[in-house]
């Protein structure tokens, strides 16, 4: 976890690709980069991880995978994708002959995580697999396995403890500038659309705690350090107009962790709801929101005897790509563990089901 | 529950003491006042509710209960109170032969609450009794069957109902400005000093739960205008530095409304925890932060398709204090049931002592 042991002046100095250049000169081959497959041409993949990809200093798109030909090659044309790098579902075990294609970043539905990623692995690639890992522990479980055995990395794509606001939060927490940590609050929601993937039970294997409260749930695990202890939630649907007949509208919870941080949560795809997070400390408190989005991140903390801190980010999308891209190419160099790797995305998956069990999925 | 009724454009002029003026002329005694006896001279007394009552149309001072009589001797020179209106708590029942007094103000430790607001309703005295009403839910219920008995009013001071801000906020929820309500997050708490006697678990009857997290418990209730279906809490004590041997130090809490309603809460004694609310709505969202404290408080909202709403609210300490007095005058004179009454302040005792129960007092 090297980005979260550098100091304060090094911190302010950071940019999105500076995580990657701490690595020691001799484990960066001269020249090398690693080749992403991308596996689904969604929102995320072509408006954000691939134009982030050109700012990246390790990372390059080598291949696409898609069940849309022409959108894959239009993007091919983009990205210098030659066509026989260029995919489908039907033959996508094919990347295994394709020495170009170091790993893939799996951006599919929920429920396809799984299974893209364990053929990346048997097909011998790295994988940078979207939050949620999976739908289920059983299929978390099986891709951490698949991984392991076939001695490739698997890291889960959570770009907020690779951006260096949130960094900059928990550096604040880690030198003890809040004192004593005592509780939390966050939130994380949006007014979803009908008709997306995401409210179907099977696809997204859960409503929003699973796409978007991850982001606070996550957040309360890396600002403490430490695993809840304790958890419970209530869920509900209160508008019944299609959206919610198998995904939960919202979701509140609250947390403790062993050293008696409380924290208390809310989820929602029925309303504005504005990523953010209140960490209060014995000595002082930070803010931050946005805290989750592809930009705008704003941390303000009040600590005792300083001056406020008061610090937006002006990164602009998709400028926190680079440094996620470019941590899992740094593994790859260097043969190490992902600082969010499948155990970490497998730790987030239980607790959710734990809260799912706490309250019914739909309330 | 005239104030919650009153139109937005209305709202915009409401001052302190413009709650009242809303009484039918008929119904207002031309010159009568409501005399106030102060039960229990500490900070909020003499800071905030008796320099308030100078503000006031309908409420003053006519006497002084304290077991201090220099203290008392002093503020009863500033207020005008002749001395043989100045009582201890020996002889406090002699207040029933005081026709100066129509009321009480009861400004003590919690755990005294019940008894000298009983005392005052058998002296044949109104009661305005600061919140928590009491410290357990059998106390509570004897100073509303008290009260009842004799005939008196009893009304729980919680100043944010009577707030403009808040009111407001209440306001723009039952227009319908924020379409439905989703879910609520809210948050109040304060670093305590060691000695308090808040912190002692028998004068307090709790810890921040019972003397700040009530403003957020509360604030859910009046902003859906719905009582928690479900709720459960954490508890923790983090801090073992002497203060809280007795109480908790921060509890976290989640509640499901009927409607579907989610709310997550925070409070702590254990840190500065700004007192706000967010509400979550299908069309917007409102934040209202300081929400809770004598003043400065600040309402924004975002509704779709209308201009941003950011509406400071320029009253100063101790404006919020009038409306209140006044409210039990106007409720006195016409006869009527204060909106915040004694079953009022029983239901956040019932929910409080619930929530101890679900999470163990201390944690």
């Amino acid at each position: 976890m090297t980005s979260m042991n550098i100091s304060r002046r090094e911190l302010g100095r950071i940019t999105a690709a500076a995580v990657f250049s701490q690595l020691s000169p001799s484990a960066r081959p001269q020249g090398r980069t690693i080749g992403y497959g991308i596996v689904g041409l969604g929102r995320i993949s072509m408006q954000h991880f691939m134009p982030g990809l050109k700012a990246s200093k390790y990372s390059r798109v080598t291949a696409l995978v898609s069940g849309h030909r022409d959108k894959a090659e239009k993007m091919a044309a983009e990205y210098n994708v030659p066509a026989k790098s260029i995919y489908s579902y039907d033959n996508y075990d094919a990347i295994a002959e394709n020495k170009e294609i170091d790993a893939v970043y799996i951006a599919l539905p929920n429920n396809m995580h799984a299974e893209y990623s364990i053929r990346a692995a048997k097909a011998g690639k790295h994988v940078l697999c979207e939050k949620p890992m999976a739908t289920t522990v059983a299929d978390s479980q099986a891709m951490v396995d698949a991984c392991r055995k076939a001695n490739k990395k698997l890291m889960i794509a959570y770009r907020c403890q690779y951006e260096p606001t949130n960094l900059r939060a928990v550096q604040l927490i880690r030198d003890g500038k809040l004192g004593k940590v005592e509780a939390i609050e966050s939130a994380n929601g949006f007014n979803i659309r009908p008709g997306e993937w995401r409210l179907n039970g099977k696809m997204g294997g859960g409503g929003p705690l699973m796409d978007v409260g991850i982001y606070s749930l996550n957040a309360c695990r890396y600002l403490t350090g430490e695993e809840p202890a304790e958890l419970n939630g209530y869920s509900s649907v209160i508008d019944h107009d299609g959206r919610f007949n198998e995904v939960e509208e919202n979701l509140s919870w609250t947390m403790k962790f062993p050293s008696g941080v409380v924290a208390s949560c809310n989820t929602t795809y029925g309303a504005n709801m504005p990523g953010f997070y209140r960490v209060h400390g014995s000595k002082g408190m930070l803010h931050v929101e946005p805290a989750f989005g592809y930009e705008g991140q704003h941390l303000t903390a009040r600590i005792q005897g300083e001056p406020l801190i008061d610090e937006p980010n002006p990164n602009r999308d998709p400028s926190q790509f680079p440094p996620e891209a470019d941590h899992l190419a740094e593994c790859i160099f260097e043969n190490k563990e992902p600082k969010t790797n499948g155990e970490e995305g497998l730790k987030d998956m239980k607790l959710m089901m734990a809260l799912y069990r706490s309250c019914g999925r739909m309330g």
